[in-house]
């Protein structure tokens, strides 16, 4: 049930003046959010949401986004108000190097932060994720649980701004919400219409509550200016989270009409407070509106603190109830409970990786296998033994190889089609053509907590989720990007769906592991390597075309794929004259040349390349055996430009590469006429040496 | 007024053959769109386009946009039933190798075709750009006709796939669509409710119709599967499209509802037959059905031929008509008609350098001046001779400096806001929080051929906007992206908004220019470079924070800029003996470190080195004298991951770089704590020098 006093009130307008001080102290940052978001965020954290400042990993919590970033003193301001760790000297230090209050929240960084956000869309497009791993978890965990009855059952709150919505990631994600009847999601929309522009009437004007029940949303409205005058009223905030939660078979949408920077006398309801420091005299002028003394800065009344964190007892409280449900659970679901156990600490089973598929050899000249079809059958030969692994493709599921055959869609049944049967707590996902939000999604799933994600596109369209990928990357997520249809080889579809520049720049970013197997084993290995790794995200890139699968009697271990790079074929006749790096499809071409090359008496050492970043991981005595620094004559093979090469080919490398736009025409004219061929690197190699 | 006989429903039918047997062909493709779609494309270049066959260009030609671009079969078709250099051979050389006729449409490639489309979401955003272009370019050449009355009025029509209107970005351009009041655009989605992964009841359940109504379209229904039976009904098409054309202060959607791969008996209506071949099987069932020889391919009835291409005529009539109209308009316009002249040939006005600012050095130790801030003095500058010239930003216009200061936005009148008055041929555009629309209408506006777009976000954001960006560079587009905030030197919003491996990765993107000037003096070169580069895009990299405005009698002239490095200070007393390389806002840290090595006895040269691109286009000459190869000692300084330095670095060389996320904090204490200093740069010289 609701309640308010004097004292919430001025909680509320504590937030708003801690806000206002944090900003004013560092000179810069965005308080106007904060200010006005200030009664809506206090209702959440003090009556709505299930938490527990003192344990901020609690698994029965509901999850709060904050997808509005920039406002991240919104929640740094609850933090504090709740008794999480976060003093005030932490807020005082607001956007200062080492605080816990960085411009934007930051996952990993803070406690009590789910999700790093800034990039907007992003953080409610994560949320979409979190609703849908809530109900996975749920069914791997507690199935049979009556609605509402599990103690894994949760909400995921989002505050979304108005930048939020224009961005079309969150479009994507609540599109797909909708599609999934996420009952377990409520967004919050602080439609302010003001942004960095000032006047959001030049820039979105569409009837946003209009197209949240286009998607299939429950929708609802509160607005503080409704009665002529502005009044915040966190009972109809509060009535409307709990209208919000009895709605189970959609997500909601509530709007907020808010007037930023509420009550600054003269800058509020402009852009200037979005993203400024109002400076001392509004400061001032706001301070004596709301009773404050102008002359006192970060000044808490201590019973206006006591009072709030009152929410801690209410939190013990929560978590002590649910602690008696949880070991009843524990105690009737033994194995469950250890499987939980497992997936939170991202442990991986004892053995597991037996039930990894060896592939045999295929016949040279034959069609070989393509790598996403290798991956495909691995996918579905550890699905039995990893449950945390699941995951799908933007429309793709065919072309990605990334459906699990033996068991239904993730999707309300009545989504079922002929060819994906559903169920709710199913392991397959269908993103459809939504490749950022697919990104996202999976972000937000990984950050849940216990599962194991994974989304597919074509590499081409990893350019439409990059920011996904970043994100992933800077909050060290063990999300895996399956990109197929990874060069020219893709053929005919031509040079808007043929990665040319992808590979490099994908290298180019922090934390990322990007892998390009060269054939079916060592995609099995890649695969083993990446679960094992849960401390950050890769890519896999995989082929479309065959490619064969090698001998591996007569060539190194696939294992040394885990190393990112290992000498595949060694030199015959002594020292290597010339080191051939290749990756993925290339390395068939690096073997042919090297058949060449040593046929005319050069001794040459084949070395498959698959990931750089694993490569760059090994001791300097790994890498020195594999490319010695005596060995000066080198030639990178890879369909795509050479950035990234030029670090392991030296002064006196050649690269075998594409430094253009691909074509529309089968994969074997495109080798040829753009030069990517064993010729090529057989003319590079015999440059090399020369210039070596 | 409509028309039909039984000859176009021969025509159509053909449509759907030639798209089958070209499929067949090549072994792959996507047919069954270009069949179902078939009647509406042929009603559309029949009976609606405004276009000459026999004159591509014409400038009064309707636009149209095929944003589903996997069914380039369904333009192909028309293109050759309308009499345009479209052979029946061309489409039976579909996807091969140097044919007009590669899996996605191509601009450029392809008489006729407007955009190349292929990535989702893409046509559809690039179409709204068209539809801006076609509004500022009736303002800049016949801003006083009535509506309609001018040579310069016309349509932009989409075709549009389920999986265009899945991607976040055609909501975006669909939403500032409805802002903008886009009366000259008309959307046709094709509701087949078929997408790869079939049924798109798994992934697309939102009601789209109403989304459109939301974001303030004009919506309407065409529904061939309404009568119970599939009745294919052009007028309907037709009727709807008029429609469409009397509603002028809206654009419009049209839902057509089609089975896909009508009317093949048992792919009809499947995801296979959306991308695959049919099989000869059902080829020739179809065949039947349609009343065809099973045994012929390729078989046009010259009858159905004539007949379709009276579209000759009619497209001929129209342009004669549009001559004589635009004879008067030259006449009575003869500046303007100038204009047009120049701006068709993409020439820029004799002189018009002259009105670029020259910046004065600033003071050692001041606050220098932020090349955002020298970007905007230069638009503004420039803005009166280069009436070409316009573009906005992604709500960050007062960060961007990209306001054109002097002229009312873009808008209608009634968006207008107190910080931008609105016109409706106004010059800055507001794209709201929507990087990717943003890159992609700017892409369309280019296309539409008059004007100089540029497109303004932050740096870390140009990850949203990646496949506009290269979009751009596969078109050969003019346009420019405006990147301010370019590195860790933004400070305290952190690592979500401090790019670190965007300049490496969007250098990895072939035919894009990548400038990060120095100074003030550079930003000024910068721009006149970019924009005398009409044949390709580019993105500059400007800095939040201020940085000296070098004094050119010290150092060499900015004018070096335009060829991408050059010597900016050279070393005292004889050969170089090491040489540091910086761009941005780092080379005053060469300039810094420069000072000491000298101090010491090292004779140091410092290369400004603003755009690689710029400097590889450069003679071999020229780039020796630069960079001599006898000076292995090397030194590179940017903020960033080190990827695209390499190449220049050489063996011996060293960067000081930043190969990890940002944080949040000011930006002097980040580029202390990151090692980004003027001591690291010694260090690294003198580590160089030791290893040369």
């Amino acid at each position: 049930p609701f309640s308010w006093t004097a004292l919430d009130d001025r909680a509320v307008d504590t937030g708003r003046l801690l806000a206002m001080d944090a900003v004013e102290k560092v000179g810069n940052g965005h308080p106007g959010t904060a200010m006005s978001l200030s009664p809506v965020a206090y209702t959440l954290y003090q009556q709505v949401l299930r938490h527990d400042p003192t344990d901020p990993q609690w698994p029965g919590r509901d999850r709060f986004v904050l997808s509005a970033g920039h406002s991240s003193l919104t929640q740094y301001v609850q933090l504090y108000l709740s008794g999480y760790p976060m003093s005030l000297d932490d807020i005082a230090a607001l956007r200062t190097w080492g605080s816990k209050t960085p411009g934007h929240p930051e996952h990993g960084h803070t406690e009590g932060i789910e999700v790093t956000t800034g990039p907007l869309g992003s953080g409610l497009a994560s949320a979409v994720g979190m609703a849908f791993a809530a109900r996975r978890e749920r069914g791997l965990l507690d199935p049979d649980a009556a609605p509402g009855e599990s103690v894994f059952d949760h909400h995921v709150y989002v505050v979304a701004s108005d930048g939020d919505l224009e961005e079309g990631v969150s479009g994507e994600a609540s599109s797909l919400a909708g599609t999934q009847e996420l009952g377990n999601l409520i967004v919050l929309w602080d439609d302010n219409r003001i942004s960095i522009e000032d006047d959001t009437n030049i820039a979105f004007t569409e009837d946003t509550a209009a197209r949240y029940a286009a998607y299939g949303w429950h929708v609802q409205e509160v607005d503080f200016t409704a009665g002529g005058d502005y009044r915040e009223d966190p009972r109809a905030v509060f009535d409307a989270l709990q209208a919000a939660k009895a709605v189970t078979d959609r997500p909601s949408f509530i709007r907020v009409r808010t007037i930023i920077g509420w009550p600054a006398p003269n800058k509020q309801n402009t852009g200037a407070i979005h993203g400024s420091a109002l400076g001392a005299d509004e400061v001032a002028a706001t301070k004596r509106i709301l009773g404050a003394d102008p002359d006192k800065t970060f000044d808490v009344d201590p019973d206006v603190l006591a009072h709030a964190q009152q929410v801690v007892e209410r939190g013990r409280k929560l978590h002590a109830e649910w602690d008696q449900r949880y070991l009843v659970w524990r105690e009737n679901n033994p194995e469950r409970a250890a499987l939980l156990d497992r997936l939170r600490a991202r442990e991986l089973p004892h053995g597991w990786a037996a039930a990894l598929p060896e592939f045999e050899a295929t016949e040279p000249g034959g069609k070989g296998l393509a790598t996403r079809a290798a991956s495909g059958k691995v996918l579905n030969a550890i699905a039995p033994v990893l449950p945390e692994l699941w995951g799908g493709s933007a429309d793709l599921a065919g072309s990605n190889n990334t459906t699990i055959d033996a068991e239904p869609s993730f999707l309300p049944e009545k989504r079922s089609s002929e060819m994906f049967p559903g169920h709710p707590y199913g392991r397959t996902m269908h993103f459809g053509v939504r490749e950022f939000a697919a990104g996202l999604i999976a972000n937000g799933i990984a950050l849940h907590g216990l599962t194991r994600p994974y989304a597919a596109t074509f590499l081409i369209f990893s350019d439409y989720q990059r920011a996904a990928v970043r994100l992933a990357a800077l909050q060290q997520l063990p999300v895996t990007f399956v990109w197929t249809h990874d060069s020219i080889g893709l053929g005919e579809d031509g040079p808007t769906h043929q990665p040319v520049e992808q590979l490099s720049a994908l290298r180019a970013v922090p934390g990322l592991d990007v892998v390009r197997p060269a054939d079916a084993n060592e995609t099995a290995v890649a695969w083993r390597t990446v679960l094992e790794r849960a401390h950050r995200p890769a890519g896999v890139a995989l082929t479309r075309q065959g490619v064969p699968v090698f001998d591996r009697t007569e060539f190194a271990s696939a294992d040394g794929t885990a190393r990112g790079a290992y000498v595949f074929a060694e030199a015959d006749g002594g020292k290597p004259q010339v080191i051939v790096m290749a990756s993925g499809s290339e390395l068939q071409l690096a073997v042919a040349a090297r058949e060449r090359l040593q046929a005319d008496g050069v001794p040459t050492r084949v070395v498959s390349f698959p990931s750089h970043e694993w490569f760059d991981e090994q001791d300097a005595e790994y890498r020195e055996s594999v490319l010695p620094p005596s060995v000066r004559a080198r030639v990178s093979v890879e369909a795509g430009v050479a950035m990234s090469w030029h670090r392991y080919l030296g002064d006196a490398g050649r690269a075998v590469s594409l430094e253009h736009f691909g074509a529309s025409a089968d994969y074997k004219t495109l080798y040829d006429e753009f030069g990517i061929t064993a010729d090529a690197v057989v003319a590079a190699a015999r440059e090399s040496i020369t210039h070596s």
